[in-house]
C-alpha cells in the first residue's frame, strides 16, 4: 500500500498522467521472453533501459539514431509529442522507444539487443548427467510463533527453532531481522548456505536461489548465471579480462603485480570487470543480487592469485611456487562481488604454478579417471591446458598459446562479439565469411583466423612453413591471388576490402598473425607429445581426445587437425565438449559431493612443468610447421 | 639497514643535528618502567607523545603550562633553544620535555601521568581459581622446507603440512603471504584461533598473544587487557560511554537509535569509543593490535543491540523481545576494533530482553549455581542486575537505578577520575575528602556521593525521608550547618567551597541529587524484594550477597546497608568482589569450557521481568525512605 501511494504521488508530480494504473509489459527478444511492469505515462525506453534489455541509445533519446526501434506486436503505445503520426515515421513498421509512453498492455519485440552479444558464450548443460541434491545452499519457508508475555523468545530464536538450534549464524543477519520479522507478519524464509544461516527474507522466496561461474582466462572472463534449484544455467556472458591493458601473458601479469598497491589495482580491475558482467545477467533476468548465494570460480593459478588478491610473484620465477594450491573459500562481501555479502565463493584447487583451477574444472567435467584406455582433454585458451588420462592416472600440463585463439593480438584481431568474422571459407575464387551478429565485419576472432589459416594451407596460398604465397609465386595466379599483398614490408591476404561487405576497412591475415597462431598450435601439440613420452606411448594409442574452449571459438576438428594441433590423432576420436573449465566449475557449484572430488583429485594429479622439461622446446620446434595434406595423412 | 638509513637522512634534513644515533629512553611512570628509543635530536615530549605515556600539553609545547614537567633521573637533556639554563628555570628539580631534546641515554620520571586515570578499573583477577588452557588460541613457531623443483608445494601447504592438512583457512592472510614466508626466511610463527588459521607472522611470535574484555555499560565502558598465554589481566581503563549524547537510560538510547542510519550513527560512536580505550592501553604497552586475536564483549541486552549495529526497538515496548539471544561470534575486522581483523569478538548470550549478558558474566564470575543455600549477587551500575541462586536453581532481574551510581545526572557529578571525590568523612564539624589523583576535586563520583548521603544522614543533617534540614531545622545549629544553604529554591549541602580545597568552584550535594540516590537504591531492594517473594524466602535466609560493580567506586557494603539498599540483610553477608561481570566475561575469553557454560547458564536463568511485575511498584515507593539507625536496626 505505502508502495502504491508513493507511486501515484511521483508519476503525477513528475509526469501529470491522470491514469496512475500499473500496465504489463512483454519484450520478445533474442528468443527471451521478458515480463515486467510499469506504470502507464512512463517512456518505453526507460522500461526497456531500466530492465536492461536496451543498452542506451546514441541520441540520447531523440528520435534520430533508430537504436531503439522496436515492433509493437499487441496494443498500442502513446506519442511523447501528442502527434501520434511521429510514431509511426519508420517505414519499417517499427516505433522509436524514445518516443512512445505506455498507455496501455503491450507485448513488443526487439530484433537487435545486447542479447546477440552473448552467443559468444554457449551454456555447458550440468545436468546431463545426474540432478545434484547437495549444493548446500537451503531456504526455508517459516511461519514463526508471535511473541507474548509468555514467550519472549528472541527474533532469533523463533527461526533456529524451526532450522536448527545449533546452525551458525551470520551476524550480519541480525541487524535489520526485527524490522523484516514484523513487516512479513512473521512469515520468512531463512537461507542456509554450507549450513550457516545468512539471510532471513520477508515472505516465501524459496525457490529463488542462485549462483555464477566465473572461468577467469587471461584474456577473456566468462560468466555463468545458474538457477541453483533447477541446476539450469539460465544465461552467460563474457568480457575481456581488464588485466589485459597490463600485458598480454602470465608473466607480464605476475610482473604488473609486483608490490602491494599494485597488486590491488590488479585486483581491483579484475573484480570489477566481473561484478559489471555478473550485475549485467542479472539486470537482464530481473534478480535481485542478494538472491545469489553462491560462487566457484576457476582460473589458471595466476588468474586465481590476482582474482584473489594474492601476491603471484613466486609462480614467475623456478621452482614456480603457488602462495596456496588447495580450494579457497571466502564470503562474496570479502571480495565485492554483486551477490549475498554472506554467500560463498570457492575458488577451486590449483594444481600448480603453471596447471590451475581450469584445468581441474575440465578434469571434473570430463572425468577422464573414469574412462577406458587413454583420454586426453585439451582445453584452448591463452594457456592450452592439457591433461592425460590413463588406468585411473591423471597427468597435466599447461601450454603457453598466447591469446591467439581468443583473437588477440592479431591486427585485425577482436573477441568472438558482434562483427566478428567466426568463419571463412575460400571456394570458386570468392572469399566467404561467417560474422557474428549478421552484420558488416569489423575484425576477426580466434575461429576465424584458424579457419583462414586453415584454407590458405587448403589452397596453397600459405606455404607448411608457414609463409604466405610470395610476390613471384605461381599461387598468385589463382583468382584468390589478387587478396596477397606486401604493407610495410609484410605479407598479408585481404578477407574483405573496404566497402565489400559493408566493412569501414580492409580486413587482413598477416603473415605475423599466422607466425602468433603457429606458435600457438606448436605449443599445444608440443605439451601433449611431453605428456605423451612421460607415460611412454604413441599418439595412435589415445583413444579419445576432448577439445574444450571456453568461447564461442570451439575449434573446428577438422581445422585443427588441419593445422597439425593433434599429430597423430584422428579427427574421429575428437569429441568436442564446450566450456568444460566451466562445466567442472558448475558441478562442484551445484554439489559439494562434486567439490570434495574436486578437492581430491587436485591433490591427485600430477602435474608436468614444460618450462624446465629437457624435450619441451625441441618438441616446439618440431611442431611449428603445417602438416602435409591438411594432416590427413597421419591419421 | 633501510630503516636507519632512512632515519638518517629524514633526522638530516630536519633537524641538521649531527649526531644521528639511537637513544634509549626509559620512563618511570605511574609505578610503570617504559622503555623505547628515539634519535638524538628528538624532543621530548614528541618522544612521550608518541609513546601515549603524555596526553598533550595544554600550553600547545611553548613551555608555558608545566603539564609536561619530569625529573631526570640519569642522563642529561639538550634544551630547544640552545641554552641549558632555560631548562631549569623550575623550583622543583624538573625540566619541561617540551623544551628538552634527547642527547644520550635518559631515565626520567613523570609523577603525573595519564596512568593515573586508570586506577579507577581495579583488575579482576581470571585465574584465583584454575590455570585454563583451552582459549583455543594457539601460536606455533614452525621451521617450513624449502621449495625446489623437486617439492613444488605452495607456501600454504607448508605450514599446514605442520599446523594440520584440514585447517580452515582466513582467506585474507594469503595477500602478502610470499613476502612475509621468504623475508622470514621460512622460519615463522602460525596463528590458529578457533581452529582456523587466520595468520602467519614473520619468526618466532608465539608468545605475543593478547585478548580484551568489554564491559559495555549504559553510563561507563570498562575495557580489560589480558595476555592469553599467562592469563593475566595486563592494565585496563575505563571511558564514559559515548552514546551519553543520546540520552542516560536504555529507553532514550532506543529511541535515538530508531531507524537504520541512526542505529548505525549509535553504533559507530560506541565503537569509536572502545576502540580509543583499546587502542590507549595497546600502546601504553606497545603491544601491536595485530597480535589482538580475541575479545569478549559483556553489557545489558541494548548495549549489545547496539555495540552489534542491530535494532533494539522492541526492546522498549512490551513484551520485549531482543533480536538475539545466543552468543554471537563475529570477527574483529568486521566490527573495526583494533585487533587482527580474523580475530574473534563474542559477545555473551543475553537472557531476556532487560537481563544481558552483564548480567551472564556475574553469574559465571560467582558460580551462584554451584553455592549451598540461599545467594544473591548485584551488580551496581545503571541498571542494577540481580541473581538470586537457590537449589541449583537461577532467577535474575534488572532495576532501573539510574546514573546517579556512576556520578552522572549528578549537579556536581563526574567519572571516578582525576579530580574526582571517591570519599566523605564528616566528623568534628569538618568535611573530611578522599581525592583520586591527589589533586584538588572538581566534582563527586558515585562512591562520594553515597559516602556524603551515607554521612549526611549519620549526622541528622538528612531526614530517613531523604529531605535535607531545612532553613528553620534545629541541626543547622552543628557546626556543619552552615555548610547547608538554598540556590534557586532547592536546599543543597557544600561540601568544599571554591578555594577551601584548591577547588575552582563549589562543590555540592543537591536535594535532586540525594532523590536521584534515594530511586536508585530503592530500584535496587525492590529488585531484591521480588526476587525474594519470587522464591518466597525472607531477607534474612539470604546466606550471602555478592556485591559487585564496574567501577572504582565499588560500593562501601556498611554504606550499602546505611543507605537501605539491602534491606534485611547484615552488613556481615556482603562479600564484595569487585567488577564480576567483566571477570565472568574474562573467562570466558580465557577458556572454551567457559563459553560453553555460559551459553548453558543463559538459557537456565529464569528472567524475572519488573516492569510488569505486579508488585515492583509498590515494593518500590516502601523502599524510597532511608532506614532508621542507619540500617542495622533490620540485620
Amino acid at each position: 500500500m505505502p508502495g502504491s501511494v508513493f507511486a501515484f504521488l511521483n508519476g503525477f508530480g513528475q509526469q501529470g498522467w491522470a491514469d496512475m494504473s500499473i500496465m504489463n509489459i512483454e519484450v520478445l527478444a533474442g528468443g527471451k521472453r521478458y515480463r515486467f511492469q510499469s506504470e502507464a505515462g512512463t517512456s518505453l525506453k526507460d522500461c526497456l533501459l531500466k530492465a536492461g534489455i536496451l543498452e542506451g541509445a546514441e541520441c540520447g533519446g531523440r528520435g534520430i539514431c533508430g537504436k531503439c526501434a522496436v515492433k509493437v506486436r499487441s496494443g498500442t503505445l502513446a506519442p511523447v509529442e501528442g502527434d501520434e503520426s511521429f510514431l509511426m515515421t519508420r517505414g519499417d513498421g517499427k516505433v522509436l522507444a524514445c518516443q512512445s509512453l505506455i498507455r496501455e498492455d503491450v507485448v513488443i519485440e526487439i530484433s537487435a539487443g545486447r542479447d546477440d552479444v552473448r552467443r559468444k558464450v554457449r551454456l555447458p548443460n550440468l545436468q546431463k548427467e545426474k540432478k545434484y541434491s547437495d549444493s548446500l545452499i537451503e531456504k526455508k519457508f517459516i511461519q514463526l510463533s508471535k511473541p507474548s508475555l509468555r514467550d519472549q523468545a528472541s527474533d532469533l530464536e523463533r527461526i533456529l527453532a524451526q532450522v536448527g538450534k545449533n546452525k551458525k549464524v551470520a551476524f550480519s543477519l541480525l541487524g535489520g531481522l526485527p524490522e523484516i520479522v514484523r513487516k512479513a507478519d512473521f512469515e520468512v524464509t531463512a537461507v542456509l548456505v554450507e549450513d550457516e544461516l545468512i539471510a532471513v527474507e520477508p515472505g516465501d522466496t524459496h525457490a529463488l536461489r542462485y549462483g555464477f561461474i566465473l572461468d577467469i582466462g587471461t584474456t577473456t572472463i566468462a560468466v555463468y548465471l545458474v538457477d541453483l534449484l533447477s541446476g539450469e544455467v539460465l544465461d552467460a556472458d563474457g568480457t575481456a579480462n581488464p588485466q589485459r591493458v597490463f600485458g598480454a601473458d602470465v608473466l607480464s601479469r605476475i610482473t604488473a603485480a609486483a608490490g602491494r598497491e599494485n597488486l590491488e589495482k590488479m585486483q581491483a580491475v579484475t573484480i570489477k570487470g566481473i561484478s559489471e558482467t555478473m550485475r549485467g545477467l542479472l539486470r537482464s533476468l530481473s534478480i535481485d543480487e542478494n538472491h545469489v548465494y553462491s560462487v566457484v570460480a576457476v582460473g589458471n593459478t595466476t588468474m586465481s592469485h590476482l582474482f584473489l588478491g594474492v601476491d603471484p610473484k613466486n609462480l614467475s620465477v623456478a621452482p614456480f611456487i603457488p602462495c596456496y594450491r588447495p580450494r579457497t573459500v571466502v564470503k562474496g562481501g570479502r571480495l565485492g562481488l554483486p551477490m549475498h555479502p554472506e554467500g560463498t565463493v570457492h575458488v577451486l584447487a590449483n594444481i600448480s604454478g603453471y596447471v590451475g583451477s581450469d584445468t581441474l574444472g575440465v578434469a571434473m567435467a570430463t572425468k577422464l579417471w573414469e574412462q577406458k584406455g587413454y583420454s586426453l582433454a585439451v582445453d584452448i585458451g591463452t594457456n592450452g591446458e592439457i591433461i592425460l588420462g590413463y588406468k585411473g592416472w591423471l597427468l597435466a600440463c599447461s601450454a603457453a598459446a598466447g591469446p591467439a585463439f581468443e583473437g588477440a593480438h592479431i591486427q585485425n584481431g577482436m573477441r568472438a562479439g558482434d562483427g566478428a568474422i567466426e568463419s571463412v571459407l575460400l571456394e570458386n575464387g570468392t572469399v566467404r565469411l561467417g560474422v557474428i551478429g549478421d552484420m558488416p565485419p569489423q575484425g576477426i576472432c580466434g575461429s576465424g583466423l584458424i579457419d583462414a589459416v586453415a584454407e590458405l594451407l587448403r589452397c596453397g596460398l600459405l606455404g607448411v612453413s608457414g609463409r604466405l604465397a610470395g610476390e613471384k609465386s605461381p599461387a598468385l595466379s589463382q583468382p584468390l591471388g589478387g587478396r596477397l599483398r606486401t604493407v610495410g614490408g609484410m605479407r598479408e591476404f585481404v578477407l574483405a576490402f573496404a566497402g565489400e561487405q559493408g566493412n569501414e576497412r580492409d580486413i587482413v591475415i598477416t603473415q605475423k598473425d599466422i607466425r602468433e597462431l603457429q606458435l600457438a598450435k606448436a605449443a599445444i601439440a608440443a605439451g601433449i607429445a611431453v605428456l605423451l613420452k612421460e607415460v611412454k606411448i604413441e599418439a595412435s594409442q589415445i583413444d579419445r581426445i576432448y577439445l574444450a574452449g571456453a568461447f564461442g571459438n570451439y575449434l573446428d576438428r577438422e581445422k585443427a587437425v588441419a593445422l597439425g594441433m593433434f599429430p597423430g590423432i584422428s579427427v574421429d576420436k575428437i569429441i568436442p565438449i564446450g566450456n568444460a573449465a566451466a562445466e567442472g566449475a558448475g558441478l562442484c557449484l551445484l554439489s559439494l559431493g562434486e567439490r570434495k572430488m574436486a578437492d581430491r583429485i587436485a591433490s591427485f594429479v600430477k602435474p608436468v612443468e614444460l618450462s624446465t622439461h629437457v624435450e619441451f622446446n625441441d618438441l616446439f620446434v618440431r611442431e611449428i610447421g603445417f602438416p602435409p595434406l591438411g594432416g590427413k595423412g597421419a591419421s
